[in-house]
């Protein structure tokens, strides 16, 4: 039995720990709160989270950093992007020295716009080959479920994303495959929130599926431009954590990104919105992340850009359409 | 003014009809029946296909080739797919002898597994550089009712399709990109059909939308297996014509292909779908087709493949879904 360690109790988190459970791991997951821990251990149920939803029997919660990482020979993050850096300080003298660390988190972090992955191996000290990223079109209420899903585990180390792979292979529910490209799926997942706050504003605003589908495309290509001037391979973006995961985020009223532009392109002013949205919306604070990155590395993102401008500075969303769509007629490849 | 012939009053047919009328090209619409072509001339309507739209004061039908054709720079076929090789057959003689001719229609033809525009060379005696196409994300009911929508326009000669571009190009409404890969774009439009029954059966049985976006990514890459092996560039399949197409067609309600396959997925027979269903999905007749095209190129399609087995030889949707999912863990790029 492989001892595994999850970090963070909020939906994703909690259900990635079930399913490395049911997989055949002892998986401890730890949690801040201690009734969330209470009510994992006594009623098998994570009820602010997962609600509806029963957890296995072998899942074990603590409130303990120190007894979740006892022996564990993975350990998982699955906390608030935002806040790794923090989190992780705390417990980074608690890991056992050979266990490999692994990012559940879609975000840049915001001042550095570090990737999560090099937020984990700066704070934790660890060469690359400790650190895989899981990431994929994983909308957590369908896993949850169990409705079937696959997803993309990344290590710059194929035996570390192999091994990573065969503990969270759950037939026929849970397909992982493995890639060893970290930036480019890591990037895939950040950046797919910005495009599917673009796409909900667009279907807030009336517009149809095929300027959905515009969007999700050049919204790609973005993603694209900026993973190559990265360094990731161009071959993961037509994957399951760049296109697939893109597809599922922009099309689903499960997303919670897509959702919150939808609400904006209603018509609700950005304070409206945060009010009436209960969990974070990724993409609003990363947003500016990305674009700052993107002007670091010189790279054009026309959807990036005016989505920082309808979120954070006021741009109405009929004029960001009209500055998308009023671009000069080009060739489809151009600058690439 | 350029003058413009368009064969086929159909739903497509009529609305690119409309953008050609309204950029400012003498337009003749070409339709089979009589009351079709007399309702457009004189209601400025076609009932049939595009209840509730005004059709410009411009746009001229006519039930007679020869008229339609008369001085025609451009000759746009809109045709049924499997009917093309016979309607051109009866009109080539009429045709000027220096017109482009331009394929907006979407399959492969039974028994010779022929791109479109193969068949218009071979029927039409005419060289690569005369023949377009014309394919993207564009759901007709949302471009005819004025919602934005992108196409590209392929022509192997990038003159002429600069020239299409020019005269289809109605800003904000209608932009199109140019890309010299015909047989990419063909592809795309074709087969995303085959993807969109797939992604209707997975619905129909209730799987949710990570399932979606697997098939969605999978198929993306299937499609671009086959076109790599026919010879087209594979970053058309990162674009409007390969994934933005695929994103529309298998996530819109409005799309034929998916709601045939959701109602194979609730348990309908074929024999009810097709007794429920007035206008054809494609992807039905072109499956076959599309899987004879990869066996004789050694082209592995297992999406495509089920969706045959599923439609034509009375596989069980649950049946084809376990297939696909029970397959050996995979690193996700292999045999590329």
């Amino acid at each position: 039995m492989t001892k595994v360690a999850v970090f963070g109790s909020g939906s994703w988190g909690t259900t990635f720990a079930m399913i490395l459970t049911e997989a055949g791991n002892a998986t401890t997951l730890w949690g801040r709160r201690q009734e969330v821990a209470d009510a994992i251990n006594g009623d098998h149920a994570n009820p602010d989270y997962l609600p509806g939803v029963r957890l296995p029997d072998g899942l074990r919660a603590t409130t303990d950093p120190a007894e979740a990482l006892d022996e564990a020979e993975f350990v998982v993050l699955a906390v608030p992007s935002q806040t790794l850096r923090a989190n992780l300080g705390a417990w980074r003298d608690l890991i056992p020295p050979r266990a490999i660390l692994v990012s559940l988190m879609k975000g840049i972090e915001v001042g550095t716009t570090k990737r999560m992955s090099e937020v984990i191996r700066e704070v934790a000290e660890v060469p690359e080959e400790r650190v895989a990223v899981v990431s994929g079109p994983n909308l957590v209420p369908e896993i949850a479920h169990r409705q079937p899903a696959a997803t993309v585990v990344a290590c710059t180390d194929e035996s570390v994303a192999g091994r990573l792979q065969a503990i969270c292979h759950l037939p026929p529910w849970f397909r992982p495959y493995t890639n060893p490209d970290v930036i480019g799926v890591e990037l895939g997942g950040a950046v797919k929130n910005v495009i599917a706050l673009a796409v909900g504003v667009s279907a807030g605003m009336g517009m149809g599926d095929n300027v959905s589908a515009m969007l999700i495309t050049r919204g790609l290509a973005e993603i694209s431009r900026l993973g190559a001037a990265l360094g990731a391979d161009a071959h993961t973006f037509a994957g399951l954590a760049g296109m697939g995961d893109l597809v599922a985020t922009c099309t689903s009223p499960l997303s919670r990104n897509r959702t919150f532009g939808e609400n904006l392109g209603r018509g609700m002013t950005l304070a409206e919105v945060v009010a009436a949205t209960k969990q974070t919306a990724e993409g609003v604070k990363s947003c500016e992340s990305v674009l700052e990155l993107a002007r670091k590395h010189d790279v054009e993102m026309p959807i990036t850009e005016v989505v920082v401008a309808v979120v954070h500075d006021g741009m109405s969303p009929s004029e960001a359409g009209m500055l998308l769509m009023s671009r000069s007629p080009k060739p489809e490849r151009y600058g690439v």
